[in-house]
């Protein structure tokens, strides 16, 4: 199997890598040695610090859940910028907040950086729509968890990671809640994203940095979610 | 069952409405009428426009779901400017563009238009995206069906249109595909967007105007579907 | 006649090629070849788009011609949209607003678009002021009619296509109402921007694709204007 | 002659009143009172200032003149400034830089101020370009010259400023060269914009500050452009 | 002496009221008490986040001042976010981010809410900027420390809290380093800025609301720096 | 001593280029011929223009020193325009507004000019500003002085132009007023921005244009501030 990636590679980097500095300063001296071959768009999620100020706007009375999202967007946009100093100057100099921006921006810069979206959507949701808007076909989600399960692991000690399933199958087990929010790591819409614009999402576990390198490298050390 | 929307409307308008001028106006009316009670904020579909600046950008060779979507919703916004125009000088006399746009414009004109807010994501749950943001309880969804069906009336016969409906039964009634897209009306998302923030749906057909006072008054003219 | 095009051709396109897909895609073919050598902005007009939203416009009620033309301007980025999907990678992902922005937009990217910028001005006044924005000495109108004839050729039979024309001259047959306003082509405003600045204006007929080509090579496949 | 400025007053001051500080300040004091009944917009023009940054630009290289103008409209944004900053909190806090700015300004500021719009149009006609957009129907144009003259005041002695003068007549007096551009004042394009949305221009000195108070008034202290 | 807070009362809350999830609230329903007769620009501190984002960054090889203080004000203005969202729908609906929206939503949202404006500026000259864009000449600084002190209190048990003080003795004590920083709660530029603009400073603790109800009674709970 | 300016050159002019057009023709020739080798971001004082606007502003009653600020600022931009026009097209097409965009912007285009950024900030101090944004470490202060002196040359015919000298002990100076501010140049904050992130200022006299090669070939021809 033959990766397709030219060009551009769009990643997601789960919150928590944001937890972890040592972790983070791996993934910063990756991605300024991929730029010698690639541009990156980079999508970072909310993690710990999203959790905790929706938690205190909740203890203080904010029940709309358009504003608790807006709150997550924002916090995952402040785990944007770390990524944006780090990697400057190659890195574009703002979070992007718009499709349209995220296509000009690429076209630009070695390194664009973006959090959440809009609120309502998970931000493996904007991974999917930024891939389809700039025409990518291969990202890699760099998860909290190293595979996709075949049922939920905390209930099946025989629960088994797997090495490729098909996006439809994953939104059947979904569907039928064979597997809980935190072992699906990706929602129903992202995967019709995917399914309609022919996207294959490598998934793969956030703590070993090497990972983006093996998926690069047309190896799989993750779940591989086909498009179909 | 009593109506527990104060002050703001928000109403989706069905694209079908922008190829009959005629139709067109009286809504007009209409709107320049409730105005004197409350504010407003139409979602306006992209409809037959929509659909031919689709298969013009097909037929010339774009494939790409990003660029179909963002034709959708300019075409939506081309709709959204003959109401801007059409109702000035109470509306906002540009079509929104973000949810945080509408929620700064509803606090100062009597009247806010918008079309599609992102690719990806259906107009129906622009509706209830805005109505989230707004706070807002209730939403008119106006229709090109008059309510919701039971099954398809295509195929059956004896499909019967629902007087109510709970929206996880609504769902789980589309991914079991026991109805086909054009007779759901309104996609997962919307309804889950629906369900999370309590937001209930008057749909009702878009032929009659006077729908719309209908469920202003309390009344029932078409499905009701309930944020459970 | 030696061409002076250095670098960036600026080209408006006549609305009607938006109704003709075939056309539309062989102009798209083109441009994809012509960036090799050059870069391209490129004025789309609002054609028949423009005047049904127009004429709907007025059947609801919309008498303001800032609306009007408002409306107009949305139909010819509506337009724009169909080129910048169907030629990216290559395009500024939006249809620029301003000039400013056609100045920025063109030092980055090989394709920029645009429609109409401002109401009570043609696209053909656009084609002229973003030329001058840009320093180009040389623009190709590719228009409806394929050349300034000498007088109106609906009531005189013996009307002739012109083969060059100045601008001055132009301008007085328009004061003079020797020519209708279809025939003209172009309005008194964007010829005397034509003059103030030294543009010439390539007029040429939309059905022929070559014609651009020909403009390129130094031949006069259509009416020259000269900027006197 | 009854006055149909209802609610807004679209007024054009030329230059020359930012280059007296005490007139200036006069009609700091007149706008000041009007915001009682009226709202305001205002288009400042460039002036002395325009002319001399114009000068400078010229002298050191600069040819093109879309630069020259975007460096009048910027002058006359900074004389805007002198208006904003006199006329706090009552004036919305920048020069207004597009039409529909304006609408939107004017919805929400008692007093809004604009100078130029774009390259290659006066600001004459930007006073014709608002007033389109906001619905108005008279404008006051308080102007280096007290009257629009019957021919050059500089050839003829006998010339005369006169009481009324219809839109397409003078349009027809520019166009025969029988008034010089500074004696015209106003150029076609603003004519045929008032023309074209029927909009009266009321013409008055700028050294009398009573003469806006005068049209308001309903009376005619110096030229009545009839759109017609 | 007599507070002359006319309609705007500008506070900065220091961000160790976001630790505090329970006096936040507080905060938040006087607030919405105080709405009633003002209106309210409140400027947050990034508090303990900006200095963990700002240590992670440094720990990952951030070195730039300017990046590091953009993180700082990205974490003062998710802050904000608290604040803006639990006092809708009276608030603006994002966090200022330039002095002339502060002026333009102030003239329209009884609640404006802004973090740090711009690298190398504390969010202590921000209050003293913003203030004096308002108009506004008494500020509410709710500061970590009660009162400004005479001296060192670490060093000298002697230190004692003073009642009043000029603001060029305080920057005197700043310059000469007779106050550590974090006594000195606030920088020689917002003390020169409120010397120019006449701006008299409350400080006041943060651990009791009522300071800031005591302040608009003409009350001195904390220390008035006197613009002199 | 070895210049370390790699790649961006950060130069303020002062207001006084900007009233003698033979002298900033000068300039822009050298701008143009260092663009082989650099990129170029320029910060424009505001000048005589700037003192005549803010003169205006006072004498028509505006007492703000918000305002009068921004009234400078704007002024500044205009003597941007200047430079940008004339630099076309290898400049920017606008003045620079914020850090952010002068980040992205000198990534882009070869030149860059901004005016003032913020009320209450000289703009030595936005030269500082940006100059740290841009991760540069040596700035070129082109001044209406040539040296910084040792004492205020008006009251001792013995005061000297001094070679070098460390920020610190200017700040002192300053302070102590031991130099009016003419004769200073520079402001504290600038000062402190230039220690804070280890900026060296090469300050030289702005008639003799070859100053700044001068200090490109790593001779002083008038006086380094020492970041220390």
């Amino acid at each position: 199997m033959e990766m397709c990636l030219v060009n551009i590679i769009v990643i997601k980097l789960t919150g928590k890598v944001f937890d972890e500095p040592q972790l983070l300063k791996s993934y910063i001296e990756l991605f300024k040695k991929l730029i010698d071959k690639w541009r990156l768009l980079i999508v970072t999620g909310g993690g710990s610090l999203a959790r905790r100020y929706i938690e205190v706007a909740r203890s203080i009375g904010v029940e709309s859940n358009y504003w608790l999202d807006e709150i997550g967007i924002l916090a995952s946009r402040l785990n944007s910028y770390l990524l944006i100093s780090a990697l400057q100057p190659y890195s574009y100099p703002r979070p992007v907040t718009t499709l349209s921006e995220a296509v000009e921006a690429t076209s630009i810069f070695k390194i664009v950086v973006m959090g959440g979206l809009i609120p309502t959507q998970s931000t493996a949701s904007t991974l999917l729509e930024v891939a389809e808007a700039l025409g990518v076909k291969d990202v890699i989600y760099v998860s909290a968890i190293d595979r996709v399960y075949d049922k939920d692991p905390l209930k099946y000690p025989d629960a088994e990671g797997l090495i490729e399933i098909d996006a439809s199958k994953l939104i059947e087990m979904i569907e039928q809640s064979i597997l809980p929010g935190e072992y699906a790591l990706i929602d129903v819409r992202a995967l019709e994203i995917a399914i309609r614009s022919g996207i294959r999402i490598h998934v793969v576990g956030y703590r070993n940095v090497e990972n983006i390198d093996k998926v690069l490298r047309g190896e799989n050390p993750g779940t591989i979610i086909n498009p179909r």
